[in-house]
C-alpha cells in the first residue's frame, strides 16, 4: 500500500483506467496524489501504452486488459472500478461492458452521444447494480463550489444571468475529437458542455428552453456534423437567462459570469485545469488550488464506497441532463427555433 | 465669452438644449468644460426649467423657446444647432422641426423609433442642408479610441468574438423610458444599444444576421411593448459572432469583450458615464479620462463647423444602422427566427 494511504480509515477504491490517452494519463499521474483512490488496472488497444504504464504505475500483468478481452475484469477482485476515458462513440458500449462485468464505472463527459444511449447506460449500471459517476470535475473544485455555496445561501439574490464562455483553438485535425463518428459533434460535445453544466450548478435550476446559432469559418477542418463555434442561450424557471458560447476556433476561451439581483461571481479561467481564478461582489476568491482530477477521484471513492453525496450530482441523471440540453442545441442549430426542455 | 475659450483660435458651435431632463442637465454640466462648444439656448415646456438654466447658464430670454415656439429659432443667429434630448419618440418631429429652423441637429440616441423614421430625419437634414449628428458619446471616449485603433492595425489578429452586455435596473415605473408611446420599446432602445452599436465599432463590421430571445419577468412593470430583457446574437460577414445582452432588470452591467486569434480586450464598465475601465492582451488601458459629453460636443464643434471626419462615425446613417439592428431584433423576438440584415 502506498504511504499516500493511512492504515486504519476508509477503504480504497481500486480503479482501472479505460484508454491510456492525453486526459487518461493526466487522470493517472492526478490520481499518484489520492488518498482514496489507487490506480491499479489498465485497458488498451495498444500493448506498448500498457507496457509503459505498467513501468510507470506498477500495474501487475493480471490487471491488464485490451478491448476483446476486458469482460473477463469480472473476475478480478483487485479492480472495484472502471473509468472510461475512451473516444465519445465509445462510452456507450465500453460503460455497459464494464458495468456487465460487474464493475463501478466512472465515465468521461460527455457521457453519451445522445440522450437515448446515455438512458441505456444508466439502466444498465441500475440493472447490474453498480454505480455510474460522470467526470465532472469542476463538481468538486473549491472555487466553484464556495460560489455555489454562495448561491444558495442567497447571497447573490434572484440569479438573473449566466454567461459560460467555453472554448480554443483546437489543434491537429485528424484527432479523434473532430471525426463525427468518433466524437459524435464537434467543440459542443467536448468543450461546450462546460458551459451548459455550468449554467446548470452556477444558476441552480434547469433550463426550459434553449436557443442556439452555429457559425462555420473552416469547412476543411470542422466537417459536416462538426460544430465549430455554437451560441446558445437558456432560460430557466425562474426567468433567469444564460447567454453561451461552445467554440473550437479561439484561444483559451474560459470565462463564467453569474449575475444575481445582490451580488456577482466570475471565474476566470472558470474550468481550464489549472488553477481556476475568480471573485465575487465581495472580493477575490482565495481557497486554494488542488489537482481537479485528484479531488475527483478521491470524492469519487467516498461516493462510490460510503455513499457519500457530493454537493454538486455527479452521476448519470446529471450527465443525461447535459445529454438532453446538447441535443436541443443541435436541433435549435437545425431548425432555428425556441427548444422548449423539461424543467 | 468664457475664459474656457481662446481669442484666436476656431469658431465655437453655439448650441441650445432642447429638453431639460437628467440626461440635458448632465450635457449642459459637461458643456462647462467645453472648448468649442457652448451653451447659449433651451427649449423647454416647463418655464421654471427654464428659469433655473437661465441662472444657472447665463442664458439669455431672447434664447429660450418652448415646443410651440420653437421654430423661430429659424430667426436666431446664437444658435447653430439645437441638441434634442427629448424622448425618443419625439426626435422624429423635433429633429426635423430644427432642421427646418435650418440649425444643425444633434440627437440624442436612439435616433429614432424605427428606421423609416430616421430616413426620414436624414432626408429632412440633407434637404435643409445642416448636419445631422448622433449622440454616440462613446466614439469619442479615449480607450474606446484606443481599441478601434488597435482592431484596425490589425493588432487583435481575425475578429472572432464580441460580447457586449448591457443593462441596469430601472427605477420609478411612471418614466417615460417605460411608456411605450413615448420609448419606443424597452431596454433595447435606452441600454441595449450600446450593446448594438458598440458591436459594430468594435467588431468593425456590420452585421448580416441577428437572432433575439426575450425574456420577461415583471409585466406589471414593463407593460406591452416594453422589452425588459433581450438577449441577441449578431453574425459578421467575416465569420465573426457577438453575443450580447440587453436589460432593464440587473444592477450595473457593462462589459464588454472582444476577441480576436492574436489578442483581446475588455471594457468594465465600457459605455457608463464614469471612468471606462480596460485592458488588451497587452495589459491595462491608461487613456486618461474625460467627461464624455464634455469630449463629445467638442468634437461634434469640430465636425460641424470644420468637417472634421469622427474616427468612428456619428452621422446620421449611423444611427440609421443601428436602427435597422433595432428592428430586426424585434423581430426576431416576435417570430424567433434568424433575420438576415444587409452589411
Amino acid at each position: 500500500m502506498s504511504s499516500n494511504f493511512s492504515l486504519f480509515d476508509e477503504r480504497i477504491l481500486k480503479v482501472a483506467i479505460m484508454g491510456l490517452g492525453g486526459y487518461g494519463t493526466r487522470v493517472a499521474e492526478a490520481m499518484q496524489s489520492c488518498k482514496r483512490a489507487k490506480l491499479v488496472g489498465v485497458i488498451s488497444g495498444t500493448p506498448s501504452k500498457v507496457e509503459n504504464w505498467q513501468g510507470k504505475y506498477n500495474i501487475p500483468d493480471k490487471n491488464c486488459y485490451n478491448y476483446e478481452n476486458f469482460d473477463n475484469i469480472k473476475d478480478n477482485a483487485d479492480i472495484d472500478a472502471v473509468y472510461v476515458i475512451t473516444p465519445n462513440a465509445l462510452h456507450h458500449d465500453h460503460v455497459i461492458r464494464a458495468a456487465k462485468a460487474g464493475k463501478h464505472v466512472i465515465c468521461e463527459k460527455p457521457m453519451a452521444l445522445n440522450a437515448k444511449e446515455g438512458q441505456e447506460m444508466i439502466n444498465a449500471c441500475q440493472q447490474a447494480n453498480v454505480k455510474l459517476l460522470v467526470g465532472y470535475r469542476m463538481h468538486f473544485e473549491p472555487k466553484t463550489l464556495e460560489i455555489v455555496r454562495m448561491r444558495k445561501e442567497g447571497e447573490f439574490g434572484n440569479i438573473l444571468f449566466f454567461q459560460g464562455l467555453s472554448g480554443f483553438k483546437i489543434g491537429d485535425p485528424n484527432q479523434w475529437r473532430l471525426n463525427k463518428e468518433l466524437a459524435g459533434g464537434g467543440s459542443l460535445m467536448d468543450i461546450g458542455i462546460y458551459a451548459i453544466n455550468g449554467a446548470r450548478y452556477m444558476v441552480g435550476e434547469e433550463p426550459i428552453w434553449v436557443t442556439a446559432q452555429e457559425t462555420k469559418t473552416d469547412k476543411q477542418k470542422f466537417k459536416e456534423g462538426v460544430d465549430e463555434t455554437i451560441q446558445f442561450q437558456m432560460g430557466f424557471p425562474s426567468g433567469a437567462v444564460a447567454s453561451c458560447l461552445s467554440t473550437y476556433n479561439m484561444n483559451n476561451l474560459d470565462r463564467f459570469f453569474l449575475n444575481g439581483d445582490k451580488g456577482f461571481a466570475e471565474l476566470q479561467p472558470s474550468t481550464g485545469y489549472g488553477p481556476i481564478e475568480g471573485k465575487t461582489h465581495l472580493g477575490q476568491l482565495t481557497q486554494a488550488h488542488k489537482t481537479h482530477q485528484t479531488i475527483q477521484m478521491d470524492e469519487m471513492a467516498g461516493i462510490i464506497l460510503e455513499g457519500n453525496k457530493p454537493i454538486v450530482p455527479v452521476d448519470g441523471m446529471e450527465a443525461l441532463k447535459d445529454l438532453r440540453i446538447i441535443e436541443a442545441i443541435y436541433e435549435a442549430c437545425r431548425n432555428g427555433r425556441k427548444i422548449p426542455l423539461q424543467a
